[in-house]
């Protein structure tokens, strides 16, 4: 299948295009910057094309991205700051015109990340029935968008897989989500780990059954509508990191109790992914 | 108290700016065009300032009002086509930063005009403490922005009260609401008025009482948040259109059942007014 795939140098998104390319599918990448892009492992096995979402210069965007049958949006910006506003206030906008430039050129197969963030302050196993009231900028804007994009399905023909992320592991990155920052922290040597008390129940997935299954959900048109894309089994951070650490073989030492829990995440949460299971 | 009125010369708005008046506030009324505003009774009563919502050639919105102490926002556009997509694609944005620049700059005192079809398609008595889903663009519109507005009052000290309107009678439009075109046939002296058979239950206000408490919502700190602004009594639609009739004294004949339902409004749904009655 001829896929388009954006935010292709981001975390996840480099992740999906390789997963696609392994699986023999014809990839077209986008992101920002062409540069930073031609350092990927990837980049000669696509189609590279740059874009800048938000930006108005072109205006056949599905005759630019080579006319995909599929899309998968994982372009956002600014994840690193869950509580600015530009995430309503411009990636939201943006990016629903991009997404409806995209679907009224004719590409009906459409998987947009979403995340669990969507749900908002709410505790124990989340189903995609829920009603949802995010808390933070980032949410509200992500779930604004399904919102518009489930509008515009009375108005256009196409199949919406909105894949709520949990929480993943085993892929190093410059983030500051807690296995980020503990890989650094083995990598540096560093004798201590300062961390929470680690007692908070989550949800877990390797990234590369993560990437596997965004690619699953995006060729398979069996399920649509919402789809947690987690494992199902919530997790107590402590017993994650210390097999981390285990795995790694590394000495570093734990200092539990250090942070305060995020006010900005429930406690105990996971996700229920017995609609993913179905594929 | 020195009130500005947004969208002053629409249906809502005149009513507005003419009971704070007769109440003896100072009014700041604002529409798109002063010519179509110097028509109304309250013109020469009011400082009015000419303003479209989404242009950006004014940078300090404070100043241009006058510097008032709270805003009551009626303004909205396309009100007559439920369906279109500018709900969210223009209006949402465009009404989101001129509420945003009023508070940035130091109104406290913020009531906005929202509707009972944020709810959706829901059958009964709505509170205003059930989840919402919205089905139509107005209805995602408006949602949409007390959501963001909700989410401006972490960084921003200001109280929203978020108005939702039911139905209301008593006052000539035109508009296609039931009432207008009622109001419509009887002055023309047809001899029979199409209608839906009329047996859905609905919540209706008299227009007088309506924009009585649209103001006193605004001049009262006791409540904030959303408040259903409606009477909590459902009637059924017929009987209060037998009521109108013998009160305007038409011989007009009614012929019920010449219309379905509207698949955009649930049959029964009223407003639980419990709140608004605390005022």
């Amino acid at each position: 299948m001829k896929i388009l795939v954006t935010g292709s140098t981001g975390f996840i998104g480099e992740g999906v295009v390789s997963e696609l390319l392994k699986e023999g599918h014809e990839v077209i990448a986008t992101s920002r910057n062409e540069h930073t892009a031609s350092f990927h492992d990837w980049f000669s096995s696509v189609h590279y094309k740059p874009y800048t979402i938000g930006s108005k210069d072109i205006s056949d965007l599905y005759a630019y991205f080579e006319k995909p049958q599929a899309v998968i949006h994982c372009a956002w910006d600014n994840l690193h700051d869950y509580r600015g506003l530009h995430h309503v206030e411009e990636n939201l906008m943006n990016h629903y015109f991009f997404l409806k430039s995209i679907i009224e050129s004719g590409v009906e197969n459409v998987t947009v990340l979403g995340t669990c963030f969507e749900y908002g302050m709410k505790e124990g196993c989340l189903s995609e029935t829920m009603n949802v009231t995010p808390s933070n900028p980032y949410g509200i804007g992500k779930n604004t968008l399904r919102v518009f994009l489930e509008m515009l399905q009375s108005v256009h023909d196409f199949s919406l897989k909105w894949i709520r992320l949990f929480y993943n592991y085993g892929k190093s990155n410059n983030s500051n989500s807690l296995f980020a920052q503990l890989d650094r922290a083995i990598a540096q040597h560093d004798s201590v780990f300062n961390m929470s008390d680690g007692n908070q129940l989550r949800d877990y997935l390797l990234f590369d059954e993560l990437v596997k299954k965004i690619a699953a959900i995006s060729v398979q048109d069996r399920i649509s509508g919402i789809i947690n894309c987690c494992s199902g089994k919530p997790v107590r951070v402590i017993e994650l990191v210390e097999e981390y650490i285990r795995i790694k073989n590394s000495p570093i030492q734990l200092n539990r109790g250090y942070y305060n829990y995020s006010p900005m995440e429930p406690v105990h949460f996971w996700g229920d992914n017995t609609k993913l299971n179905t594929i």
